[in-house]
């Protein structure tokens, strides 16, 4: 099977199941299939992250993402040969932000708002350039953490009469997501989210995932950035999902699949 | 089973169940099963209100709510295991009024509007303390009250054009709640209302669950607020789904499931 | 079990039907067992009305109404015990049109269009109570004709931009509502109307239920009020299901369900 | 069975079937029950077209009309008794057009763009007549043609801010339809259409029925008329069906359904 | 069986299956049959090209066209024989851009921008010609090349308020169709597009199919033209669905259907 690996970035599968519990209680493997499915994929240099989804929408989450696409369809596959019914998905991928801080806004800010020239500027830019990388690698090659909950929702920038983000110039636009930004950064420690790209993939233009330990840090996060300009103005929002992430084999008990035979 | 505790407030599913009558037949214990499970949600310190609906969005509903989101999706994965199959659900947690007002609001009121001053001003406050610690209680840690008649609808604030809540200053926002709140005060004791908050949860903002042992009273509340400022240009209202509030064992039977054996 | 009566009018349900029609061949009871819910449901003071739809939307209509909702909604789990499934429904109590003329309203109209005074006024207008008190129980309280064919759809009132209904003092409310009586009066005798409220019940604000021997007034009626000021600016419409009425049996064997054994 | 017989024009039912294989396979007789139930149909004076669809819509396509509501209804109910799933329908009525040209509009074109007068003009009037007459008859009792493609799609006139058709005077709404027609007349011969009238009865205005030889025929006269500014500003589209026209066993042996036995 | 050939143009079906799986493995010989069906639509002078649908929405796609619109429709007869489930299909001819150049506008631009004249300007026009005869054979008469992966869309122009494509005079449409076309050629070689037409076939105006090596350039081309005056005001989109291009029985066994049998 030759890999499908984009050119940036990895593949990201947000993967929602119903259980058909008749069919797991006629196939007592099943549920070890399924783990021993998710296991396989991370030995082949993927990640996944499994949870209990509340609500009618799902039982079961899984979120798969790594650099082959022909991996993943395989990972969706072999789960389609098991009593779980794919009953939603959302296809992305991971991207940079095209609207981070260029080194020459750095520098410029660096010089005008503290002053800096010479040997110490130059060291505040090598810090800077270092944080940044880490900041670019930890969008494109995300190492997914242990939360407890997550929610998942697809959105869009509205292109609606005066209310039309693609018709704003590029700077407009990197002053908007700017303050988007900031209140990102208020929540930082309690909510780690990452923001992955669909345009031409699937129906909104990104997928965002938000992890936190506390769920109504959740809840906050998105409502105070409903308030951010951008999202006031220029927000579409898809439907949102919302579970207790968890251990595959836990995830799997939970939604009331056996794994241990 | 680690507990999921919201650092304030508490977890509240909506569910709504059609009855796969044929299954329910073909396994005399399940009634009994779901009325055992209710009732060991409520042993484990979280209430449940059930309902019989009216028309075809579901045959059986119930409201969950307490502490702990893991217990709430325990009963969720519980019930999936009858032959009850749930075709919607609403996930969000009971909050907080961010527009109450406020110790200051009141001073001021009392000063100005009522003219008091030192020793009854201070007395009237405390009392007002003691009202809204009531009124705040109810609303992050409500004791859900046996009326006979039950609506939920979710709901989101508008953001089009020259109708954008979100573009509001808070004043303003709290200026319109206030109008809203005060025909909310009019049904009290007719209209139970609990506002739960699932910004980043579910697909719309809030949950309106309404209680009222006349089902006019139901009609009335929402049609008269309908006229409110803040619902005539911000109000978005997703399905209704109305019910005829009952003990367990009798909902169950009034939509055909038997819970004696 | 104890009823739960509206406090004003009667309940309603729109029920539609698909029929499993290899289920009833399998009991061939079942039809004899509809039949006689719909007899038992008249016989504790209700109505019912039963249509064969044309289309895809359901292959049978009933619609119920009366002053329990506990009743009702017996009889509707009563049906969910045999082979049809309810595939679309609508809830709703019947209610008074709060822009009916008042009293003071027609003495002005007799003291200055008709130029009338003393004992002929008050001669008029005691003709004039009458007549609204029998429209008015109509709507309450209505006795369903047994014209030959129906159609029901559900509406709101548009809350959008400068087409906001709710925005609208009464008074101008109040005239664009006479304006649709009007065209509405026109159809007397062809076309029997019945509008029903579910603001905070089901999904839209009302449901209307027109009834007529000829199709051809279904569709006029419905076209003509298209032009009324009220439904050019504000009127929402959600779908239309049309359908031949029928005695019970007639209309069960015309959508294949025998009732005879 | 008595009729149901619109006063003017007839009944329409655009039925579209999924075609369930295992089930007509269990029961050979099936296909030709449904040949039998179209003949049936047309020698009790109603007329059917039969076509294979193209696509997921459906299967197969069954179009039929006539004078009786309550014989198409018994047609549809004897269909729901073979393995056709019917999956979606489109209800309505044969009706005139009220914006054709009246006999004052045509005598006063011929009297000021081709200045006739006294029996020149009266015998262009009766030539008139005649072709109007035929022309109505055809909108109101068609024949329809045996065509080889055929596409349907209903449509609603826009009631939205500027563009709200129903605000229009006759006379614009007259005019505007006049050039919708003359788009229409230069596909006279390569494409016959049929609009029959919905409002009130199911769920969109009209119901537009394009037959043609050539499929590059109906993607033309739809595309060419969306530039016509009774489209550009007030049409409202619904989904679009396509299929090849066949006779009735033909497009079942198409669709993979024997007739034969 | 008669062939339905449009005037101009191919066919085209995008037809997009869930794999049921039981079914699959009871019959063994139905992946061979799937297999064999796109062979010999092939040899009938057809083409096919199979992949491996990412996401809940299909397992498999399979896009065909071709001249004769009844061979493809018998190809989706015979796949509905076999355990493969149509969940999603669009169907659409290929056809001529309307916007671009003609030979007066190429002679136009040598003449003013490259100040050609004589042979010189006749033997550039006669090359142009050779080109475009080409491209717009590429339009009607594809080849469609071995790609890796593949996304399909369909889209139309809006027709709102003041973002209204239709309300556009030809020649303003043209130049932004240019300008779109530009940023499309920035892409030659990366991403090979496909766009069919489909007013008056299906519910959108258009087809976009997609075919890239890369996934990151099926989502980069379609970003980047969001920002491109004709969709950021007129472009209106539909479901989008991604796969990865396979040869048909790898396809199937990527699916999970074995073939060899």
């Amino acid at each position: 099977m030759d890999p499908v690996e984009p050119s940036v970035g990895w593949g990201v599968l947000h993967l929602f199941y119903r259980v058909d519990r008749a069919a797991f209680d006629a196939e007592p493997h099943a549920g070890k299939r399924i783990v021993d499915a998710v296991a396989s994929l991370e030995a082949d240099g993927h990640q996944a992250v499994t949870f209990a989804v509340l609500g009618h929408k799902a039982d079961l989450g899984i979120m798969v993402l790594g650099p082959d696409l022909a991996r993943l369809q395989a990972f969706q596959a072999e789960l389609a040969g098991t009593p779980l019914e794919l009953t939603w998905s959302y296809v992305s991928l991971t991207e940079s932000s095209e609207y981070t801080s260029t080194e020459a806004d750095e520098r410029g800010r660096l010089e005008s708002e503290e002053q800096l020239a010479g040997d110490e500027l130059e060291a505040r830019l090598a810090v800077w350039r270092d944080r940044m990388r880490h900041y670019g690698e930890q969008r494109l090659h995300p190492k997914l953490p242990p939360k407890r909950t997550v929610c998942f929702y697809p959105m869009s920038k509205r292109r609606e009469g005066a209310d039309n983000w693609y018709a704003l110039p590029f700077d407009a636009r990197k002053e908007l997501m700017a303050g988007h930004a900031r209140v990102g950064r208020t929540y930082a420690g309690r909510v780690l989210q990452l923001i992955t790209g669909s345009t031409g993939l699937d129906d909104w233009e990104w997928g965002v995932t938000l992890f936190a330990d506390d769920p109504v840090a959740l809840k906050e996060i998105v409502y105070e950035m409903r308030f951010d300009p951008v999202s006031v103005r220029y927000g579409e929002f898809g439907p949102f999902v919302t579970g207790l992430v968890l251990e595959p084999a836990e995830a799997l008990a939970r939604v009331g699949v056996a794994t241990a035979s």
